[in-house]
């Protein structure tokens, strides 16, 4: 799997922030452990608690990440019975957190799940472990063991079924020529990525060029579905496949989130506008 | 101490904030003067200026952190007369930073100060030195100095008094029967760290699985003293010892702070339920 | 340039935010293409697609960091029919990003602008190649390649002109003795950077101890020309040379940013104050 070489790496995903030290101190609890390993951060802004929203993040970022071990952690039943996992995946990387569905949708797109285990050997975490905060007893602990190179199966027994998540699918409807989608996403910029990739859309016969009437909390808008928000007008909502594969609304120099008011949750039809449709409204230039 | 190798590692703290690139500047200073070493960052959202809650963080995360040399920089009286100082502890650590308390709690943590220095030799720092960034030209650079096999008193003369600082401590009055307490950290998630530790409340005869009554600036409440905010009902405040050993008041799924009203500095007391105290009233559950 | 070795080092500047994976993303690439190179990160946090913001941090951070390529994506054009490009300078670095003005006054600074690459080589990019976020696919791996010690004409070809960016410069008028600029960068303590440097003052036939008058959004006042803002009494605004060597506005203890009602962009004006000003009004101290 990966060598405990220099190069062994981890990556590090949590809804730890950066506000406090967590992230620090289990930077630091990896150094003393393995000192040789590198720690690349994915994120710590995964919103409080939120597992799909962690799970979402992570597995669009995993084709992109080196063989490695991904720690990952939004862990709401920290120090309940829940329990810890390492999940190695047919790719070659390891997976390590809480099992509560987090790591599921990344091992999936990882080649699968090739084995599970639970984290329960005392060697290989912090005694005391804290009650609230597994992240640095747990976690780290077994993420730094497995990059120097110890065996997943040295942690802990097999683990038969993890618990399951299911991210929200879009519902696409071609009799009806309606795609039912959510947001699943919304980044810095107020770009909404939606559940629905490009099939989704070409199941609808829409293409780059084309309009849709996109429905959502604040009503219908006609778009212009475009290959990136810098050919639109500024302030013009469109849509695009982002680079995640997946559709997107974005303003061009502006949020979609703002102008459409609608944040990760947001259910969103999208249906191809008619033939004849004008121009997209375009409110203000420069 | 700590040897000039691959190895050699500096851990960061600061109120610089991720806004500006004052980090990134530090990070390349030592980037520059010491290519092998590793910089961990432990947090930079100190509140601005604010001595006592750097030092805060900065003792809770010490214990977790590989032998190294801490560098730490909340530093309000920068260009004033105030001194910079490299700070040798019993545990083989070195603490760089500016001469205000913020290196002291810390210090007593890594088994206490066993020689201080002020930072004074121009060869190690750079010129022209700025009167409002030593982050960037004292502190950095000492550290790289350090991280590399410097010896501390080659930065300049013996210290022999530091500034002293004193973090909040509880009253614990047993005979009364109450804690009286200070709000030292307030995370991510609206936990509230108090400054009273396990045996604080021991000797008050409280244990997991008892009530307690505290009071805020909210006014009063019953809460249940639980091992960890999981075991909560949603929405339910509880008291737990968190993962620092200190006592702390969290919502499950919530924030204690906005539940409570409360932030770092309010005073929070805490005494013994009467016997027969209803459960904790439960505003919602799921 | 850049040797192909273990010390090779990136530095990545975006507007990009931490909120999401996209910086993580980044570094997963690059680990993936370079296993050895380290990355440094300058700051994220860039106003969205504000090349002028970032062009600014990346000139006043380069003069410390080590000669490296440094990546640098303000990108609002990302996908329309701007080019990437690697510009390599008189000091040995080379600056991979969008050739939209913001690499401009960094290269100016390391030496000038020696040759310039326009990346086109599919060699050295992530195929297929998003259209939103070319971070991740063109300018991360054109900067692992670079850092490998792949020389930059293998990236494209020569670029005749850059696109350019000026940055606000000061008016500097001594025979009506005032200078005119303006906010160019607000750091996280609420400090006014103005696009004036001490020569600017000097001009002025001011310096440090004497009064100068400043006008901006909220009127006009009367401030200290001071070393550092620690000199000042708690409250009071006053004018320093920074450490990046431009004068800025601060007040100590508080935020200039939100006494002086300015941000990034606001005009101020300032003059020597007349002979005989009162000391500096104090609206508080402590």
């Amino acid at each position: 799997m990966i060598a405990g070489t220099s190069d062994a790496t981890i990556t590090f995903l949590s809804d730890f922030g950066l506000e406090d030290a967590f992230v620090g101190v289990c930077h630091g609890v990896i150094a003393r452990l393995a000192p040789g390993v590198r720690v690349i951060d994915l994120t710590h802004a995964i919103a409080p608690g939120d597992v799909a929203h962690g799970a979402t993040v992570l597995v669009r970022a995993v084709p992109y990440l080196p063989v490695a071990c991904h720690l990952a952690v939004v862990d709401p039943g920290v120090g309940t019975d829940r329990r810890g996992v390492a999940v190695a995946t047919g790719r070659g990387d390891v997976l390590v957190g809480p099992d509560n569905g987090l790591l599921v949708p990344a091992a999936h797109e990882l080649g699968g799940v090739t084995a599970a285990y639970e984290l329960r050997s005392r060697e290989h975490r912090l005694e005391p472990r804290s009650a609230s905060f597994h992240g640095r007893d747990v976690f780290a602990p077994a993420a730094a063991a497995l990059a120097s190179g110890t065996a997943p199966a040295t942690l802990g027994p097999p683990v038969d079924a993890l618990v399951d998540l299911q991210l929200p699918r879009a519902v696409v409807d071609p009799d009806a020529g309606t795609v039912a989608a959510e947001v699943v996403l919304v980044d810095r910029f107020g770009n909404l990525q939606l559940s629905v990739d490009r099939a989704g859309l070409a199941a609808l016969g829409l293409t780059v060029g084309d309009h849709a009437v996109v429905s959502g909390p604040a009503g219908e808008r006609t778009v212009a579905l475009v290959r990136t928000f810098g050919e639109l007008p500024a302030g013009a909502v469109g849509a695009y496949v982002d680079s995640d594969g997946q559709v997107a609304l974005a303003v061009n120099g502006g949020s979609a989130a703002e102008t459409l008011g609608a944040g990760r949750g947001a259910r969103i039809t999208v249906r191809p506008a008619e033939v004849g449709t004008p121009p997209v409204e375009v409110p203000h230039s420069r």
